[in-house]
């Protein structure tokens, strides 16, 4: 098996190498064509599914998950209709990000290049495979997917239909390989291959992401951990600080953008905090404190985490600070650097907020929920980047790009 | 001590927040004040660097690394001289990457931002500890400096006058720290201190860099190792040829972009190996080879890497391949991924040798030598990254930022 994987490892190194060089409307009809390939696969792919389901059930997996692992029709056809739309996105290979002649004649060009092969280590999404192949083929990489021995089956019908699809257009089928079947192992030697995987990416629980940036000896993406503040601040307006809270906690609480804990300015914090505490117990949300809260009764306590809890669910932590400069300094304390919001009419403060929060994406006046590829219009999203190294925030195709620096020189040699 | 390295890399991430906020004007001063406070301090820095020096030679030290250390008035004035010039650089700081308005209203603007805290592993190299400091202002990032046991009197000097001309600018001292003290375990620590260190950059042997990629647990660049290929190519000049090869390989043999491996044609061996060979020989140069060669007596078999051997000295492999596809192939199967030159007067020959080879920096009839920040123009640098994330070839003062999206909205919440 050790040697299949490396093996495996190869092929989509040579593979890259290829898709590398494949014109961008080559690419892209290989995107069409797997759109196509997976609607005709419809009744392969969900045969697979309803294995991977059945064994789930049986394994106790929880509703969530499956729920996440199901397919159907109506989801297959949206997978082909997002596909379809991601191969009308611009090509990020090739374009010129710098240019210079130097004195001596030299002229340097600085373009994005695919990374070459991108590892993604995801779990029981089969929604994902199919994503994950389309944006490697629209930034021009390999992909080798590692979706959980949870959608094995489900994940081997659509990687094959994939790989018929894009063989039919003239490239590698290795261009996107699956190693699920290499189970827990082939996560780990996949965080090891260095020199075979140029850029791993882990999308799914803190836990993993932490195995993956420990372990990991290639490039790694660290995404999604989000323990997301809003501040109302003391010049909010009420009414609106209501709004972008109740929408950042309750349209939606297991994605990494939902709100887990609201800061309140002190001097407001007598009207704004039972307002607002009342319209989220309301909406069925537990508030959490670590301490007694105006016009609050019985808060939770705590989660272990404290105030670095990410609850992902229908829990919200709440305290009252001094100050603009507590606010700050607890979400930079507290948070994971994903997405803070501050609500005032303060301009300046708004602008200390936006200059001093030190996470991937700060908003004034903004629901925390609009912090999504899709909604930023990059049309295709990998995960969300909480690291400041190459990538920070939603990325798209062209955070799945590197750059290269070519040297044109009429036989120039350095004095 | 433990508690000790925690309470510093603290004090830096704190540090690093004020000089987030800082203004251009302010650390563009605080670097000139650098450059009178080592003018000032010259013969505070030359004792400490004497005990050194002295320790260096007890415990045997090679000449090589004794002369790296060493500093005199001159290298002193030359570092003052660097450090003023980059204070002129642009700022990279604020600068907008990206700009678009949603239909719903929502103003988003990515921005470079500083990284925070940037750490720097290098060895018995004083004059990069000035380099590093005036970079981290430049770049707005705090710098923890693990410059290696042989030149920790110096690195101490140097840091002690750096801290005071910062802090007499008006910012912390500790935007600018030393970790000399803690030795190993110092380095080690900082491979590990996610949360303060936001960015690791090694700077030396491969093994080093070696060790860094392998043990960190935050996010790294690799830099340096260069197995740098020149390819003659069949339609070479031959004269432009032997200029570039001399070029690459003897004017200097200690640095990452000299030349290692030749390849020629096939086509043209007869005449080109021969023409080379001697001319590299009369240099000085000992030929490896892995059998013979036209026109080459007794070459040295290659070393004990291989082809991918990194020479660093007065020795060079030759090869000669069949055509232009086994040369791109040995590059990317035995290269670093650092620099590499075709000779040609085919064009098409080079489009395909600058496309297919998967390397930081590419080239068509240029010396490999310029694959250098300085050269570049970037007028300084931090290194020069091998690998695809983040930043690829000689990194500069924006290879040292990353990025952060503003998101300014009027109430906006997400249906």
């Amino acid at each position: 098996m050790a040697d299949d994987l490396d093996a495996l490892l190869t092929d989509s190194k040579r593979a890259s190498r290829a898709l590398g060089v494949a014109p961008a409307g080559q690419r892209h009809e290989a995107i069409r064509a797997i759109a196509t390939a997976i609607e005709r696969a419809t009744d392969r792919i969900l045969a697979a599914n309803a294995e991977d389901l059945e064994r789930g059930r049986e394994s106790g997996l929880a509703e969530g998950m499956l729920d996440r692992l199901l397919l159907d029709e109506r989801r297959i056809a949206g997978l082909a209709a997002a596909a379809r739309a991601l191969a009308e996105l611009p090509d990020p290979i090739g374009e010129v990000l710098r240019e210079r002649t130097l004195p001596n004649g030299l002229e340097l060009t600085e373009v994005r290049v695919p990374f070459g092969v991108v590892g993604v280590i995801y779990e029981a999404r089969p929604n994902v495979t199919v994503d994950l192949a389309c944006i490697g083929l629209g930034s021009g990489n390999a992909v080798v997917l590692r979706g959980g021995s949870a959608a094995e089956r489900t994940n081997a019908a659509l990687v094959e239909a994939i790989q018929d699809a894009v063989e039919g257009e003239g490239l590698p089928r290795e261009v996107v390989q699956t190693i699920d079947r290499f189970g827990r192992d082939g996560a780990g030697r996949l965080m090891r291959a260095r020199g075979l995987i140029d850029l791993l990416v882990p999308r799914g629980s803190a836990a993993l992401i932490d195995r993956v940036v420990t372990e990991s000896t290639v490039p790694v993406i660290e995404t999604g951990a989000g323990v997301v503040h809003a501040f109302v601040d003391r010049a909010a307006d009420l009414p609106m600080a209501l709004d972008i809270v109740l929408n950042a906690k309750t349209q939606r609480t297991s994605v990494c953008n939902a709100l887990e804990t609201l800061l309140v300015h002190r001097d407001i914090a007598e009207t704004a905090v039972p307002t607002i505490a009342v319209a989220l117990q309301q909406a069925g949300v537990t508030i959490h404190a670590d301490g007694a809260l105006p016009g609050v009764d019985a808060a939770a306590p705590l989660g272990d985490g404290g105030w670095a809890t990410e609850h992902l669910s229908m829990d919200v932590a709440i305290g009252v600070v001094d100050d603009l400069d507590a606010a700050i300094e607890h979400v930079n304390a507290f948070g994971t650097h994903h997405t803070d919001t501050i609500i005032t009419d303060d301009e300046d403060a708004a602008a200390r907020f936006l200059a001093e929060v030190d996470s991937a994406v700060v908003m004034h006046n903004a629901s925390t929920r609009f912090t999504d590829g899709g909604e930023f219009g990059f049309g295709a999203e990998v995960g969300i980047s909480t690291q400041k190294a190459h990538a920070r925030g939603p990325m798209g195709l062209p955070e799945l790009t590197s750059t290269k620096w070519i040297v044109r020189g009429t036989g120039q040699v350095r004095a």
